[in-house]
């Protein structure tokens, strides 16, 4: 029976309510820490260099320390580093995101409809 | 200090990737239990009862028995009822629904950001 019911969700961290880090942030750092660049993160991600800027300059003003450091100018315009934050985020994220779909995958066995 | 870095999500139940049960659905489903009608449960909630038809219908197009049995005419626009398997669905998602919340207060405490 190709019938199959099973749960799905998402999961985010928020400040006061305001959604700061998800799983599509958490790729972008990883893109910016393979790159070095968070105009080559973007690019990877098919965003435009000004909406993955303003994903980081989000995560950095609501983070009490800043995720990414970008230095403007030089060849390619510039570099970036994901930060020591930036790295613990990104696997607090993932090891929570990964945990939270195994629960989905068990859950959904037990499902009885 | 007012800065509180939590985890926040959804959780849905879908069936080839087409969502089915929410949170949204589960409080109409409990609406149309205690009122006996969708078009009070739709006032209730909100909604027009065109919409709240339509999410009834779906649900029950969805799972292989109706959540939902109604019955048009009569005094106030017809009857609705939830069957045995939308109770089903009502306490199985909700179980899981209060079980993913209290993980996410849970992690909430290990954030280290």
């Amino acid at each position: 029976m190709s019938f199959q019911l099973k749960y799905n969700g998402t999961l985010w961290m928020e400040i006061d309510g305001e959604p700061v880090l998800g799983p599509g942030r958490v790729e972008l750092l990883e893109r910016i820490q393979q790159t070095g660049s968070i105009r080559q993160a973007a690019i990877q991600m098919e965003m435009s260099y000004r909406q993955a800027w303003q994903m980081v300059d989000h995560m950095n003003s609501h983070l009490i320390e800043p995720v990414v450091i970008s230095y403007r100018g030089g060849k390619g315009g510039g570099n970036a580093e994901v930060t020591k934050k930036g790295e613990d985020a990104i696997k607090q994220f993932k090891a929570f995101h990964i945990r939270f779909h195994q629960l989905l995958t068990e859950q959904s066995k037990h499902i009885n409809l």
